[in-house]
């Protein structure tokens, strides 16, 4: 029987547990994976907790990444095949798919391959992170290579993809992290600038950054007080992707600020282009065709075992990562 | 000498003085305006007070919007004649240019022909409202005729404008109101609903009204804690047009809904149409257009003599009007 994570209640990471369940078959339009290895997510943290914007069915599984291979193909799933080498791009509910485990079923419209050069271990980190900055910087934003990009929680996984998308499309990349130990890293990883926001204001240094403009596009997962800042080092124009709920307190709305530089605040997730067919096309093939090139590369900030996962969420849990925390099955 | 409107201190009505000034000459790439009517906007309260996105350097003369005759043309100004009929888009400092009074100069790439089919009440009543209303809906938001656009505030001539731009377009109108007085007027002026949101669940009425999906567009000066209710009541995808700031209260982002919906909650000025040569021309258009096939009509509450202006000032505050006040010269 193949070990699964699930959860029994919500709560701390000690919530999660390795179960051994029978292997189940695949459903209408539905595969089941071999699973090599899992990318982590903020969201399952979220989910686990009882904090994100589904809620668990108690026990739960839980997970959005996942590669692998294919071992079995559900009726009137088309175009995948058993032995196809896949990972899972997260468009699908986080409970009922979860693929944390040795074996996970997804909807077969939510696999995809990953080029050749990658490992089974980066094949697992791209589609979150990639997808979720195309779809705001490329797909939304239409980034131009004159535009300036503010990246908070720059040391995320989605957060570096931000900064390589950006680089790719010759913008300019200003990164923040709260402290100084992880200047260094991000600049190593394509960042061209990077704020230190326990030291420096974050909007002044921005204005200065950009010649007096201010930033024309700013992608933060954390919101709270932040976004009013964000607003201040917002250029004219500008727009604001708020892609998550980081921070724990109320999030104002910077309306004065908005008012004068006609400012856009947009709340977003993948699933938006997830869900629009032809969105998720062009985003599959400028994340493949990037990887393919080497303009994209996922950064592994560490491995874990599958028996570690509770390990491997705590590491999530205390901030230290910079890129993508995966499990090995 | 002409009869200027100034004001010596910010605060209420009261301080604003009729005052006897010289006839000033329009300087380069200025006209000057022997004003028929001007027309009266929320933005000169709150300017008058201190509380506008500018600030009055005092004494100060104020007014965005006014109709008359050219009686001076400054040199480099082009395009414009002494004798045209006009009225001014306002698109300049409100200070600088405060168009209150018998005589005011403003610049020459701020005055357009309004059709010979108005008056020059009417006159004076179309570019603050429509070209707002068109920029944010027309031009921005692209409206569609399948769309359901929810405006607040209607019966200010800003809101009157969006409803009529709605129905033009053959998009759904639905207007709210706070007390049931003014609804069988927001009806006559061509709302398709009116909610009165004293005795009305806003969000829930909207989400009924539309079948369920929501706003796609929502038009909103107020901001404050209403802007929550309006993202429950805005469609996945849908734009929330904030363009001002009646609240004193905060306004808190509507961070969840925004993710879940995938909503653009968008700070909006006409100031970003009228900077735009290329959208103020497209602007320029419509609404000429629009006035002389009638689908568009300034809705006129009532006149005040130039004399009166301090009575003007408070008729608006009380919120009362429907529609646009005017002071006649």
């Amino acid at each position: 029987m193949p070990k699964i994570i699930r959860f029994h209640e919500t709560g701390g990471a000690d919530v999660l547990r390795v179960e051994d369940l029978p292997l189940t078959e695949p459903g209408e339009g539905e595969v089941r994976l071999k699973v090599e290895a899992i990318g982590l997510n903020r969201a399952e943290v979220m989910f686990r907790e009882g904090q994100y914007l589904e809620s668990p069915e108690l026990p739960s599984r839980l997970g959005y990444e996942a590669s692998g291979i294919i071992d079995a193909v559900g009726p009137g799933a088309h175009g995948v095949h058993i032995g196809d080498r896949i990972s899972t791009v997260p468009s699908f509910a986080i409970g009922k798919y979860g693929v944390y485990g040795e074996s996970a079923i997804v909807p077969a419209y939510a696999v995809a391959s990953y080029p050749e050069n990658l490992s089974a271990v980066e094949g697992t980190a791209i589609w979150m992170q990639y997808m979720t900055a195309f779809g705001a910087l490329i797909d939304f934003g239409r980034l131009k290579k004159e535009d300036a990009v503010l990246i908070t929680a720059a040391s995320s996984s989605v957060g570096l993809a931000a900064s390589q998308i950006t680089k790719a499309t010759g913008a300019l990349a200003i990164a923040t992290t709260r402290g100084g130990d992880k200047k260094q890293f991000l600049l190593d990883a394509g960042a061209d600038h990077v704020i230190v926001t326990d030291e420096q204001d974050l909007a002044e240094t921005v204005v200065t950054l950009t010649s007096g403009n201010g930033a024309n596009f700013i992608f933060d997962p954390v919101g709270g007080p932040l976004l009013e800042k964000l607003a201040d080092a917002a250029a004219t124009g500008a727009t604001i992707f708020e892609y998550g709920a980081l921070s724990s307190e109320p999030t104002p709305f910077p309306l004065f600020s908005s008012l004068a530089k006609g400012l856009t605040v947009r709340g977003y997730t993948l699933l938006e282009i997830a869900r629009d067919p032809e969105a998720f096309v062009r985003g599959k093939s400028y994340v493949y065709d990037g990887l393919q090139s080497g303009a994209l590369k996922p950064i592994i900030d560490r491995t874990f075992p599958l028996e570690a996962i509770a390990d491997a969420h705590r590491y999530m849990e205390s901030n230290q990562q910079k890129g993508k925390i995966v499990v090995t099955v």
